[in-house]
């Protein structure tokens, strides 16, 4: 670590940013699933999705870099690329999701959503998972449930517990727990019309990743987003996590669920990196917003923002990304699940395509008295950083691996992955 | 205009996203303050403030290609880019102005500034000038008085009244003027105090820009700060039209009204057209922020939006931009001055710096029937555009002409600019 480093970097944007690592890592270059830090050792990145398509991938950069050197200009006035870019993502949605606003961030997407969402119901009730995280403006704030918020929830705001068949539902018959958790979704929807705040929107993500990669039962996303529109809410698809091919099983996470979102977010990996969100959503929606509101984002939808989330599109289909992350995870899939039977304190493999993770216990997951590990949880992603690694955790008690790598990770790499992991596992057995 | 591009657009983004001009224009390409359309005329930008050191600078293309080629992270890893970047930019501030938390637009800095003056304050009463624009999010829709937002003025919002001694108080006594909008501001705190929502933060732009460049009376900043801090809330200075050096006398636009704010918020030109903001604010404010909220921005504070937000520092100073900007403005500003002794319908030279513009009226400004003319001012950018030079308006009655070049302008430039100006008002006189 660079100690006088990080003292500048506390006497300038302060000590709370989070870092992760006991030992904080400092690097400067990267390719692909590969990041070199600054004594020159190469790390294998099987935790960040904003390098969707890899690290500095030359393609996003050649397009950056043209654009920017041609012209960087905001939407009032025409220009093809943004309009261009806008088509070809919105070919990949359902057609009902026909429009497009451009964002910076999934955050002032989510939060745009909300403006959205509250303006069409003309109610302001928002239904949330009980252990999320959508964004940090103040409006996310209030609805924020995953991770530490002065503001503690709204009022208007009622949390559900997302079921997990592979977690605290483990065991149970998966239409008992679709009945109680929907049952759970209708008594949340009750409150707010209750108290009158009636019902605006439920925000999700479709892979419940900040709850720890929740395998819910058949039919209770449709179940829940049924339940929300009755009441006559909004569904808000937030694919941040899962969005862009993420899952190898659709290019969006929602797909998976057979439901098509009333509005769909998105944010870190739309620009491999580069600032760029947006909101998806019916023209419809965007007619009843539009004229209301003069809603301008200075540099949403400029042309080189534009330009890099194109090249992300053109790169996952030039790579065929998509089909080599389903072929990649189901080797890790095979590969954890062997691992499962040599160690009987890793709960069941949890995820979806290259977003997957197992919850570490403190004994054999069979025993009662065994219960989610934090402290282990971290002693493996330590010991995956020694081993030059990058991993993360996630969940309620950040217990669950988080395994995320860029979409570009092949089958070599994800075996040279898999081998460490089996030896980090086998050491801190 | 191209009319196919133009429904394409509509049929992606929709119809409400603003477009300028009755003939939208369609740029392909630009540097310094030139703009090149898809017919290869040339236009001439005394508009746009977001290309601050001119449009596609290579300093700043290079600085952008160079850091994407190596790496793009979050700060969750140590990355030296990005603390040498918010050392430079903090030398540019008062040193109790300590500390930067990045983002990636002026409403994402907006809104975090809210969070952070309503947790430390405890309160959520807020002053804003009853017609001024700080963003687009749900916190900042609440505050929003200059354009459209459906949501209407919050509860806990006061508006106050802007000065302007060239505009709606010319003529009358400065001090008398001075003496009236503070006790406005009086009024509006003690209202926000009876009402139980206490005081927690002004928000102003210190060029106040939406309201059509008012010049206040000589110590109304400094007295509506120091009414504000008495009631127990925080400054903010929003200084996404006013810094950077647009105002050439200050690098910052609150050091013209000698106060230093409790937070300062960036934007628009920081990056360039980079999507790049941030809060600036005393350690203590974050030391109090920070143990509160796990607040992580995603892209925010990544190496290649620091590699561009430290790329126009190092333009400015090697091209000695504000000073030039300093040099060019007197030009400007004689020149306008000049023109408004043969125009009797031209208001007063308003503005400081490189961010100019006037008001036009009716009829000769001496005379009481003459009123701002919305339709004349309209018609002047109109020419203007025919004359292949880019401005537009701004002010409540849109009669405030909008000048504000990129700071790259040369006083060669400033004086074509200058003689299609006085062509347009001779035109359209």
């Amino acid at each position: 670590m660079n100690h006088t480093l990080l003292e500048r970097r506390f006497n300038t944007l302060g000590p709370y940013t989070p870092l992760f690592y006991d030992q904080p890592l400092e690097f400067v270059s990267a390719s692909g699933v590969w990041l070199t830090d600054v004594n020159g050792d190469r790390y294998l990145d099987a935790y960040n999705n904003v390098p969707h398509v890899g690290h500095a991938h030359p393609h996003v950069v050649e397009a950056i870099r043209s654009q920017a050197s041609a012209l960087n200009i905001h939407t009032r006035y025409l220009n093809d690329r943004v309009v261009e870019y806008a088509e070809n993502l919105l070919a990949t949605f359902d057609r009902r999701l026909d429009r497009v606003m451009f964002t910076n961030s999934g955050s002032e997407s989510n939060d745009l959503a909300f403006r959205i969402a509250n303006q069409h119901t003309g109610h302001t009730g928002v239904l949330v998972s009980d252990f999320s995280y959508h964004g940090h403006t103040r409006a996310l704030a209030e609805v924020t449930t995953g991770l530490r918020c002065d503001e503690g929830i709204g009022n208007h705001v009622r949390t559900i517990r997302i079921p997990d068949l592979d977690g605290a539902d483990l065991g149970r018959s998966e239409s008992e727990v679709l009945t109680e958790s929907l049952g759970e979704v209708d008594s949340a929807i009750a409150s707010l019309q209750e108290h009158g705040f009636g019902v605006s929107a439920v925000l999700f993500d479709s892979l419940f990743s900040t709850e720890g990669l929740n395998r819910v039962p058949g039919g209770y996303v449709k179940g829940l987003a049924d339940r929300v529109r009755a009441a006559g809410g909004l569904v808000i698809g937030d694919e941040v996590q899962s969005g862009f091919g993420r899952t190898a099983s659709a290019f969006w996470g929602h797909q998976n669920h057979r439901i098509v979102p009333d509005l769909v977010t998105l944010g870190k990996p739309m620009g491999n990196g580069h600032p760029l969100g947006g909101v998806v959503l019916p023209a419809a929606l965007l007619d009843e917003f539009g004229p209301r509101n003069m809603y301008f984002n200075t540099f949403g939808g400029n042309p080189v923002s534009a330009a890099a989330g194109q090249a992300v599109l053109d790169v996952m289909e030039a790579e065929d990304l998509m089909a080599r992350a389903a072929a990649t995870s189901r080797v890790v899939r095979e590969q954890l699940e062997l691992l499962r039977t040599k160690h009987d304190h890793i709960g069941p493999i949890k995820g979806t395509g290259l977003f997957f993770g197992f919850e570490v216990f403190s004994g054999p997951v069979s025993e009662s008295a065994s219960r989610p590990d934090a402290e282990r949880t971290k002693r493996i992603v330590e010991r995956m950083r020694r081993d030059r690694v990058l991993i993360s955790r996630i969940g309620r008690d950040d217990s669950v691996l988080k395994m995320r790598p860029p979409l570009a990770l092949t089958i070599g790499e994800a075996e040279m992955f898999l081998d460490r992991l089996f030896a980090a596992i086998q050491a801190v057995a």
